[in-house]
């Protein structure tokens, strides 16, 4: 119990937590690019091999493209929450190392499901995984608005909000569940999910301290 | 409508955005040099055959070199571009991600154009990867320029930059097509295209504005 | 004399330091999952394939998750100990770059280990390098607290604190010490030490300062 | 003329300049650690394969013990020069990029020289890059002096180091040409070069700018 109550003492500075996590972030997404490979061609100058060998690439380019957004999404929806928020202390900070290790998981079945994009288990494994993912930002946000959450946007929180988050693995799961019966259904319901989420949430920070904290950086 | 204003409502710290964007654009220029690989040598002692095998790479080299510069000229126009901005929304957030992915995929090209110099699918590809890289960059400036423009700088626009913009998204266009004629001409192009950017604009910053926001960081 | 005088005179900037670290530490932890590679397999479309070669992926999936939580756990003690330092000289500044050095080294032994689990000296090379690390760490540690510790922090250290560090070493070397008896062993060893830190320091920075750190950031 | 004045008018945030420039240094020497290969076995379980697979491995990791400690030079002396500029105009930022760009190319020579350590070529090109990377250094340190140095550091300047500045370069290809005579040789004078820089500058700041520099930040 002592235990459990020291991590939630002491303040720890956000800048650099926020710094940590946007390299992971910008790492993270920049790192999707190298399972594009460049394919081996029998004639070098040969237009038709290399315009074929672009076109067997094109489920990495789509799994490319998909992890992206979402990671972009997560990234976002990161920014949003720790600008809510007035100091971290240990608890967050280590919930914040696990969200970023699920993060940086991301590329693994990225490449897999690049790879192996006619395989049911690739392409379940990736919905599972941002399911997983999806649930570590929502314990991120649960712990942050619970504790830690600034005085201006305690009282402007949208009251569905958890239930709305739940919407998100759901759908991972959906799909993950679909890639046993249909690929391309798999492949449709990944793609629309982060668009459910790319929204502005609706209760906006209008407080004249979202302007302070701009200034004071 | 409603959604799309939403968008544009709400204030996000640039701070961020810019510790995200710079971390994209550092790692891409660095992953760049990753596709110089160390040339297999049937005797690891033998100058000769190192010299040959570090001649073969020179097009590599050129790509390198010539995507660095680039990517380069657009961190300097992102950087110019966010510090006229008075805050972020989801609107440009999204815009800005979706700048970034673009800049992401160079490695791609430049991979393809370093192994495949002689391909004139490899030479075009490369060109109009720029070129739509290039066309980002004019939305997310466009819509800056448009909504979330600091008051100091909305008079001091260069009424024809919006027009000038334009020519470097040609000129790849234009090195892509000569590549189906001459790959020569086309580096030559892409040599040149970046060039034009590298001045700084002729309107600069001159209000005692920028000074305060050196001061604040 | 005078030269090593020289190292302990001059002020330099924190940010840059923490920046350069946030980086490092980022890129550290992002890279571990590169190792985790994308298995051939001889029918693309098998389930059962896949499955099989996902699960000879579970030592990998073990080394990295135990160098994550690792590294996020020397990132966390570097946030803190370096939010007690005034600023830097040129002798942390060094200090700091051979303890990032160490600390970039991380993905050489966790590949290895990942690669040859069952293999006795590559599980204890994984324990010598961790115990490399903290050693570097506990000379960071006890030269800032020495030398460059803010007043506020200097009399609320805890006085067992240098003798606890050691105990990250120790336990470090007996896991290597075990991986020729018992591979396993070593490996729960490894888990374990880490869970020895996670706790935050019992004197927390309850000062004024604290608050004052975070909003000029 | 009018082109060449136009790059040293305007004012750019040194901040994002310093996250860019911080994110590649960063990035280029945790890269460096990827030349360290997984070495193949024969027999997985085998502590004497493994220990002649390590010890084969011994001049990469010199390779990268040095390339580390010169780029975190590098990477010292550019936090210093920026700490005294008053603020970036465009032909400081393209020096920078150029700059970068040679830091960046510093894993080629690196993985070349760790893989073919007997090879008089590789051992050549490892210090003319590096004695290209300090030229290039020389010329961004002389630009910030001569026009956009901090008026409290202006006359505080050590007036030998322009000349000091060229020992760098002369031992680097110094160590290049011994290269052809003795590959040892080289290697001792490759590591004994960076030893004279990670001296701090006899000149230190010691105006109360520097604390207003840290305080704002």
């Amino acid at each position: 119990m002592n235990l459990l109550r020291r991590f939630t003492q002491g303040e720890l500075r956000l800048g650099r937590i926020e710094a940590f996590s946007d390299g992971v972030f910008a790492i993270i997404v920049t790192l999707l690019v190298l399972d594009l490979k460049v394919p081996p061609l029998k004639d070098p100058a040969s237009v038709a091999d290399l315009g074929h060998a672009l076109i067997e690439q094109l489920p990495r380019l789509l799994s490319w493209l998909i992890s992206f957004i979402i990671v972009c999404k997560f990234w976002l929806n990161h920014n949003h929450i720790l600008g809510q928020a007035r100091h971290a202390d240990y608890g967050m900070v280590w919930i914040n190392s696990i969200f970023l290790m699920g993060q940086s998981f991301i590329p693994f079945p990225t490449a897999l499901i690049g790879e192996y994009s006619s395989n049911p288990l690739a392409v379940a494994l990736f919905g599972c995984v941002f399911a997983l993912n999806t649930v570590l930002f929502i314990v991120l946000q649960t712990y942050i608005r619970r504790r830690l959450i600034k005085p201006e946007f305690a009282d402007q929180q949208d009251p569905y909000l958890f239930a709305k988050s739940w919407v998100g693995p759901a759908f991972y799961l959906l799909g993950a569940a679909a890639a046993w019966v249909s690929i391309k259904a798999a492949f449709v319901i990944y793609l629309i999910t982060p668009l459910f989420f790319i929204t502005p949430p609706r209760y906006q920070p209008k407080s004249p301290a979202a302007h302070s904290v701009e200034a004071s950086r």
